[in-house]
């Protein structure tokens, strides 16, 4: 009994020592009040290693949606972000910077405004001046990026489009596009026609084919970044919207890899994603 | 309230067929009695795809060792063994194997035989033959390999030196080579003092070092393969060992990363440690 | 002037001992008789660093395909696939392989028939049977491979295509895959119209298109893998030839890198290509 | 004849037209004169793309430097240093940025001060005053960095010791850092004999290890990177390098990836290199 006390202590000891040692970044989870969405909304927030001694800088922010069906504890929990972010900070491969992580999914699951939920409403008026007044952040286009995987890789799309002016980088990941008919979807069941409904009346390559040549010149203010695997059910809406983008003369990077519509993908992207918008934050 | 029974629903379907779409490998979760040990021992398993409908078709295995303090839940928990080896068999850069994860660590966190805990004994008098009794195992060195972390990467040294006739392949990331008085570990712990000392005892530099002709010309059958972060505290020991296998002329393959003692680290050389196992399995 | 002599003697053995310290595979230029096509053709070849000890093993083998207007000469120049070769196979990535670069160039510049230039049967009828009989070759579908870039991707696909039965492995880069108007490209050149018309007779996409459900069965029997920078200007027909295996069934690995149509694209695509058609040789 | 004619016209028209479309950066070659040598010296330069355009930016430099025997040929010729930062500015990866190469090759080939050569003079002296009146180069320790191969790795850690005020980050690869009498070295030969001599003045482990606390200070302002094969036949002294490194607590990036002294290695060092200068060259 005592060498298992003694081995407890020493388990503890020797996991706790580890994630001290040296001082990292961390992720904290939290809730804001909205009204428009008329409940409090829970965030996770990662703050970068310098936040809480360094308390006079202010730091670029990259907001990251999660997808359809999950929270905010997904790119934490799942995807590491807090664990990846740490790892390329200290190497310099990306700066400093602020990373929240959104919660669409508990009711719509969706990014999008709808009578019910106006979701993008509370994500442009109450979470980025909420966030910009509550933590350090630069909070100029320079300095705001967004990413999203699945159906936050729509979301991405979507927000950087309706507010380009807001953002210098949009980094989307096995986008959900537009309504795609998949065949683990069921059309008889009416929250998912009414969300199917919603992400097709955002069609991300319909937003790009569409668009005026004063909107194209604002979008070509945004750092573009397509990402997604080879094995991807969202594989051909990406390559259409890379094609809307290209007729339309909109520069963008794109990267297929080796994968599906998985965590394993999602998780990688982010060792290309933080440097592609370190560099975008960065001087020259 | 049926509009969440619906969100649920929605949730549930959407997420269950990802994952069965397509077939893919899974982990498990088992015990195994030890009459070694006197208890039953937890391990897990990782069979690939076509292991439950090829059911003809012999596999390779790799003995996947977790660190200190952990279990066998750690390479699937945190190490996502399970989607790694999915997306590489799936793009043939690893070729289908079974990996299996022992349980070492709830008494003494330790590979090595101790009076009270002779581990090392029940690895290779037990478990091994228990696997290759149970599961479809091809069972000749050309299609065995180990690897581990940290402790499981000494782990990983001491038994494929100790059996080389058993091992063509050996894959150690920051290993814990020996005794390091780290600062987060207590002098005063009999606990840790006795691990330690036992460690020491398995010195994996001294065993290079001390091996004779006759031993050397077997560790070179073993194909052998280090890897181990640019910030790691086992890094010098590492070095060491490194410097001890050229010493003798034994061939090894060195990759030093960016990273430190981390999960993130272990997770991404799985990326490289399953292809070089799989290369050492495959004909030519 | 005495300083000097010492001197170019110097670099002279540093530069030589370097080259032969380890003992590495060789790139040879030879020429071969072709009665097809009425005179010598070039080629060049890479035997790996056992061929010319170890007499008694044979090689699986690589057909490494040049560009349009290129050479036999251009993967061992530009591409440095003897270096890459080199490397790979020291650490086991690649297995020890035959690579052989045709040269199609001089005259037509292409890898089809024409009546004046029946290069396809040149290389089927003549060269594959004599790289056969004059090196140790192991000579069957599972050992054999091809690969190519631009107009020699092209010539991947059509070879692939029209003798399944003879590649186990296609891998095309940045592939010229039908007629394309490109800008720098003249329309009032009849050679370069007569080019461009062989080129559309061999359509990739529409080989796809129209493949019968026989030829649809065979061509699953060839690993294909696409490999295609998001700035080359052949990206489109590589995905609409993307679109056509999928719209078939037919199972490939593709990858967007970063990149256009580059020698850097082409020569870091080796480093995917050699372990790929590796994988395909290697026995499980 | 007529259709030869035609044919040639149509390759270069194709590879003119490819290396015209983009505009993109180039690589010139140049000579300085030099009152310290007595002598012109020559040196490569690579201009990035907007260079020519863009006629008030001013950009940071990189000092690019070649190993033992070679030349300011080497980095373009073989390093394919221009195409390399094309593809890696055109995507952001790394930023705009001169780079130089000197030409230490010669004479005496090496970096360090001799009665009748005094290079580092030169370089200090003369080299940087004439690029940084001559080109439109930022010209601050921020944006000025220092990279080199081999006998130009040994120059690397030697120049950004002897001037830490003058550089931001210093890589070096496979550095020759002090006497290693190689198989391949002539002990009888005086030309070399003294190359070693001065190689061993200018010993980098004891440069570290003997730094005062002042310079270790100095030190820490640089950002440093070492990098070094497996196989390469320096990798005990760069390990070396690393303890004293260490032992001083000045922090660096280390990565010991696959092969050896070669330039496939360095050749994929720079897309390492130019991204990491490049962080440092960057604002926050």
């Amino acid at each position: 009994m005592k060498k298992l006390i003694f081995l407890v202590l020493f388990v503890t000891a020797y996991v706790v020592s580890f994630a001290q040692f040296p001082p990292q970044g961390k992720v904290e989870y939290k809730t804001m009040p909205s009204k428009i969405l008329n409940e409090d909304r829970e965030y996770s927030i990662y703050l970068p290693k310098s936040y809480a001694t360094n308390t006079d800088k202010t730091y670029p922010v990259l907001y990251l949606l999660h997808g359809g069906g999950g929270s905010h504890k997904d790119w934490p929990g799942r995807g590491h972000v807090g664990d990846v972010a740490n790892q390329l900070m200290d190497s310099n491969e990306a700066c400093e910077m602020i990373i929240v992580c959104p919660e669409a999914g508990k009711t719509f699951m969706n990014y999008f405004n709808h009578p019910e939920w106006r979701f993008q409403d509370y994500f442009f008026e109450e979470m980025i001046p909420f966030i910009e007044s509550n933590y350090r952040v630069i909070g100029d286009k320079k300095h705001r990026a967004i990413a999203g995987l699945s159906m936050g890789g729509g979301g991405t799309v979507v927000y950087a489009t309706s507010h380009p002016e807001l953002f210098c980088a949009a980094y989307e990941m096995s986008g959900y596009l537009y309504r795609q008919d998949l065949p683990f979807l069921d059309k008889n069941d009416p929250v998912q026609e009414r969300l199917q409904t919603l992400v097709e009346e955002h069609n991300c390559v319909k937003i790009i084919q569409n668009a005026d040549a004063q909107t194209v010149e604002a979008l070509k203010t945004v750092n573009w970044f397509i990402d997604c695997g080879d094995d991807d059910f969202t594989f051909d809406p990406n390559m259409e919207f890379i094609a809307a983008l290209r007729a339309k003369q909109i520069p963008y990077q794109l990267r297929v890899r080796d994968g599906g519509h998985t965590w394993e993908y999602w998780h990688s992207a982010l060792y290309i994603a933080l440097p592609f918008v370190s560099n975008c934050f960065r001087g020259i």
